[in-house]
């Protein structure tokens, strides 16, 4: 097997004195945190389209990059060299989680049949690599964006035959994710959405959409798959409108269509900011409703109005982040994929060694920092403190549904001025500063 | 009475050739479109927060404009006055309904007892006014955001004694809105979110809210009020992020905490371009669950980030909302409510008049273009056609729930390539222009 | 030749109460508004690379349109191709401008020399074309960021190397353009910008940037040139920050630099949208200082933060632009040039008509709604009358120079406070909805 | 004196390990940092509007904070024991400069030579505290928004008659200003903009504008007042276009009007990123050209968008200010000057220090790791490496003048495809967090 990344040894922690810049100066796998090591806790994936198939193309240039692994003429051939870079580098980084879409790790044929049969072929190659190496796949999907017969959705189409291809599409992906044990599978609806509402029946996409999970539910259970589901928010891009706009309006959509317990959310940190919330908040919205399940693992520019794909490096953000991932018991079946892309520039192949480990490390501070405020107890303290009076025989009469609006107007008319207390914002913020 | 709009008569219908700036010159209340007549049809309303209240006042300046019903030193006098000047604006408009907060109207004294007399008072003689002149109340609702004991929220307070003082207030508007035969009753939570989730407990606080709704639901059919409970959604200001961010975020809520029969949402046009969405669009999620309830008839600038509560004039966004208005059946409880306000340099009484004559206009204009494009059945045709499929077999088993994914992978196999067809947006917006 | 638009004849201008799709109901060519065809109004152009070259490609999918002048296995043949379909194309749209990059009509060869040789192959065609058809070029231009050599920018590379072929394009360009008679050239600078500032000198790249334009001017003039070289402001993407952000920023620029005579704007509607500003605020920015040059006729998307690229439809825009250009005397060397691309599932040939009808229509109508409003002189009367107290002694005073701080304090204190009086906003927006 | 601030001692720099929230961890003023104290790097400033007078109120509510110093009825005995808390507050806090608006310190009363007479005698006070106490005035500035009469502008008015009003406004503030031996004078102009072109000749009002400010130069020189003049961008809001919108547009009139040599900038966080910008490239790009003149420091929050003020807390952002500024030389005549009010819930009075306490460590925090990173040379040594070509003879001969675009083509021709290098953004990033 030809080496695809040669001159790069794995990549060692070295703590945060070293300056050498392929080293991890924060993530150390097997450091326990909280009772967990840190390979536990973070469950670090390498994304397959921007990792291995990403060549620095945006709106307005070709690709900047080129890989060896691409390089073979046989698009077979190529996807198989592919794969096993992809190895190569997942045990470079020291991951232990990949993802990926069908039709990242296998070309399209000229017919669905063909283009199943190449798949299964790769799926072989990769089944293999991942016996040899003990990696896994965190989660699987179906690519149905990218085709121009998806360019008006595929659940969501005006066309049923273009759903049933969908469909099969689907039904072929879980198929893969299953028996590569994947952990999950993703939703994600990159073209479930609407360019302009002059042409599109929201109700009636919605509707169609809600069968098709419901199908790929069923499905799920009839072959014994039994990885998450996860649905994955976005609010705009590729389409003007995108149907699982942020958290919440997905989990409006799940119960309006029963689907609640059958999903879970995969919040990736740039669709928030691009939703108008911020990651914590997505994460908080998720966490408190059981909906948290994995975490797409990038930041955007807050000026910038379309999705970056940035690797995280924000220490605000991981913190946050990994606060509030611990508070609701940590990952499950998901982790953090890097669903994050090198700039355009950074064209050479170590950049793809840069990024990660900056990402690595910024999410092990994140932990570290979390960690510390939790064993301090210092946030949680006072936010139990400010919300004491719902402990109280005034708080629990009306939490548990006894008091009326009249009791409590007796209660006001009798009590008075009620005393407000300062919401201590800036010291909050100095607290939390202190163990940045 | 003393006149308080001097020097302007009754605005008539002058149709579109008037030069008469204070005239109509599209808004012709008993011009019957397709079958009913335009009053009946828009239901305008005017608001008397922003009406009769407001002066110019923004962040960074003191009141602009003064009226002369404000000059009486007691407050009282000035709430009678006040009122009686607000019924003056709306005979000399003619609208046939109104809006209120209970402290636009009434003034809080040192006690919630004097408070709710002071409100009473005022009550009564809004009460006589609407004998008098037949308008009538569209919605009432409680001012739970101006005052400093409710800057951490109402239903959403870290203190119950606080909840309890909001529920007190809620309360009492709802028994005023009762007795002036309201016709509805919104809730707006400006102040029911949070500025930052250090010290936040989101899920506690929603918890609370639906506490608060659901006892409100109680109180209503205990005292058999039967106006429709609004929700009225808006993402962030005064709050960083506010619960109700728009008509999905609100659906989530109704269907978490099983509100969802007894609350309609409230939509502002403004509202809905700060949380990212069209106007439209509000309308349209709201009107396919049967929740578009009443409309906040303004609009914002699409390139300030704040509310700018600007009257509406834009010809696309008035046909598109009377479109779908009428799509859904046209207004039952709600009606078209102006919560708009004069801009801070429009400080001549006569700009109220412009301002809500240019709103009614654009209004009716889009009314007349909206039945008009319903009558050819223009867009509609070509919505049937693109969506014609799943009215076929394909479409039914699928849409009915018959087929499964091995189905639809099957006929994807044998069907080949489906095929796929032009969105035709241009042409669409064409056909749009040819009506405006 | 091959006919590459078959079916399609001629466009022509058949009045409002046509229902033929394809043909004008407000562009008629030789109607004269305001002492001029409507034609040498607008001056219409259609631009090369979204027209010819667009098939719907987007960040999460590939082409969804094909065009029978594309098929040709040799690129230069498929150029030829291409060229005569695009001269097919604007005179069935009756247009009599086109706009060019160097790269759209001929493609990149293995050296710059045979590069070069490609391209005066295809200007040939093109000056052919040109002298069979009557119709022009409005300008031509260099694509300076497709390739990745210009990845880091053109002039603004931290490589001179880099800076050396990108002035080398720019010389060729300009000769092309000037054989083809183009009457201007315009210097978008779309990787002209940075990403991070961690590894910019922005300085420094602002002074390579004045030089790559003195170089410009200098040739220009070397070789007889006449046509008008435009700047193209856009605020970012591709790139994070655009150094030709906005119309105030490229006269920063130019002034700061010495160019301030040598180059006018080339303001792009969706660009201006981008930036915060108003397509009429660049608009009557530039035009004030005598530098609206040319225009990029589209639209965005307000609530999307990229470049949509949409066609005009929207008649408020089209009227204030068309205002303002009036205002200004109009267009000399340049046009109103679609910009503005196809929906990505507009796939059908005849899309591509009804978009740049739509567009011309919308223009039309704006040409013809401005020119009333000029004629009946109801905002420029308003306007006048607004400021009437600087033709007075006092403003008088002021706006010479001959009153000083002292002075006007003494006027202050003996004058007392001075009169404010309404800004008239919505009366104004309701004037205008009378013309729309 | 009654003291003003019971109970809070002076804070003191206790060290990152302390616990106490009213002490410094990090800003310890007689440290030296790259040869300087930090007190006289930063040069702190609290401003008087904000910290003094601001109350909680926004939008949708009245005040939530009460002081003592605000109480007395007679406005100018509370004028009185404001400045003498302001004072009280300064030197508890440690800082050793303040900002305000004459209106802030001293009421307006009925005629404009009562309120100067006002403003003198506070004044005077406020001389006496500065000799007192060895806190001195950063800058003053005259408040041109807060009064109806410049609801449509000062400067930009279409009233000379309220230009001149504002004449005299400025010219006694800049009178007092020089008797307080202010440091700089800042022109804020906070209605000068539009809320609508329809009633707007903008370059008319630029021209007033401009006239206004050549008067305050030639005025400053005629008194002998040797402080820096400043403007201050921001992009919009109270009205819809603000002309200074961001560094760049302002430059751009500086050098229209012939203002560059007479004024620098005072460049705000906050209105950076509502222009689109970071900071960072706000002070970058007026460092550059000589235009840093002083800094009012917050935030704001990236997805609200208004200005928000908050006190600055995020490591990240004043780490790359701090960079910037010690790159040009840090401040002559300027300073850190925190234009920033507690939230709106921080009620207690020790909130107030809380917020100034937290935005000085974060700025003491960013410049010990700005002098580290400069000491290391780490950025700037990769920038030197990336422009290295431009030390070269080609780009020598670019820079300077020589080549021209035939030389350009030449050695291009014959150079063949240059070589492109990685830009190393997650390299870059990666360092910047090892500092941080």
């Amino acid at each position: 097997m030809a080496e695809h990344f040669p001159g790069i040894a794995k990549i060692e922690y070295e703590g945060p004195g070293s300056k050498n810049p392929l080293s991890f100066k924060h993530y150390n796998a097997d450091e326990v945190v909280l009772g967990k090591t840190m390979e536990d806790h973070m469950r670090f994936s390498v994304c397959y389209w921007h990792t291995m198939q990403g060549l620095g193309q945006d709106m307005f240039g070709v690709n900047t990059m080129s890989r060896s692994f691409h390089i073979a003429s046989d698009p077979i051939r190529a996807a198989e060299q592919t794969m096993e870079a992809a190895f190569e580098f997942f045990q470079k980084l020291g991951v232990k989680y990949w993802c990926f879409h069908d039709r990242d790790i296998s070309p399209e044929a000229g017919s669905l049949a063909d283009t199943n049969r190449n798949l299964d072929h790769i799926v072989d190659l990769a089944d293999s690599l991942q016996n040899d190496t003990g990696i896994k796949t965190l989660w699987g999907t179906a690519c149905l964006f990218v085709n121009p017969r998806y360019m008006a959705g595929a659940a969501t189409n005006p066309s049923p035959e273009i759903f049933a291809y969908g469909a099969a599409q689907i039904k072929k992906a879980i198929e893969v994710t299953h028996r590569l044990n994947g952990e999950g599978y993703v939703f994600w609806g990159g073209r479930e959405g609407y360019d302009t509402l002059l042409n599109t029946d929201m109700k009636q996409e919605a509707d169609q959409l809600a069968r098709m999970l419901h199908m790929a539910v069923d499905f799920k259970k009839s072959i014994g798959f039994e990885g998450q589901f996860y649905i994955e928010p976005k609010p705009q891009e590729p389409t003007k409108h995108q149907y699982d706009y942020d958290c919440q309006s997905c989990h409006a959509f799940l119960l309006e269509y029963g689907l609640e317990n059958d999903f879970q959310l995969n919040i990736e940190a740039n669709h928030a900011t691009l939703s108008g919330h911020t990651f914590h908040h997505e994460l908080e919205y998720a966490g408190a409703r059981g909906l948290l399940g994995s975490v797409d693992a990038n930041r955007g520019d807050y000026l910038i109005g379309w999705d970056t794909d940035q690797f995280p490096t924000d220490i605000y953000d991981t913190t946050m982040a990994m606060l509030t991932i611990l508070k609701y018991g940590g990952f499950k079946a998901g982790g953090l994929n890097f669903d994050a892309k090198l700039r355009r520039q950074s064209t050479d192949l170590e950049d793809l060694f840069h990024a990660h480990i900056g990402g690595m490390d910024a999410f092990a501070r994140g932990l570290k920092t979390a960690a510390k405020i939790m064993e301090d107890g210092v946030l949680e303290g006072k936010l139990t403190e400010r919300y004491a009076g719902w402990s109280g025989d005034l708080g629990q009469s009306i939490i548990t549904g006894r008091a009326s609006l009249e009791d409590l107007e007796a209660h006001a008319l009798e009590s008075g001025e009620p005393e407000k207390s300062s919401g201590r914002q800036e010291m909050l913020e100095n607290i939390l500063n202190e163990y940045i």
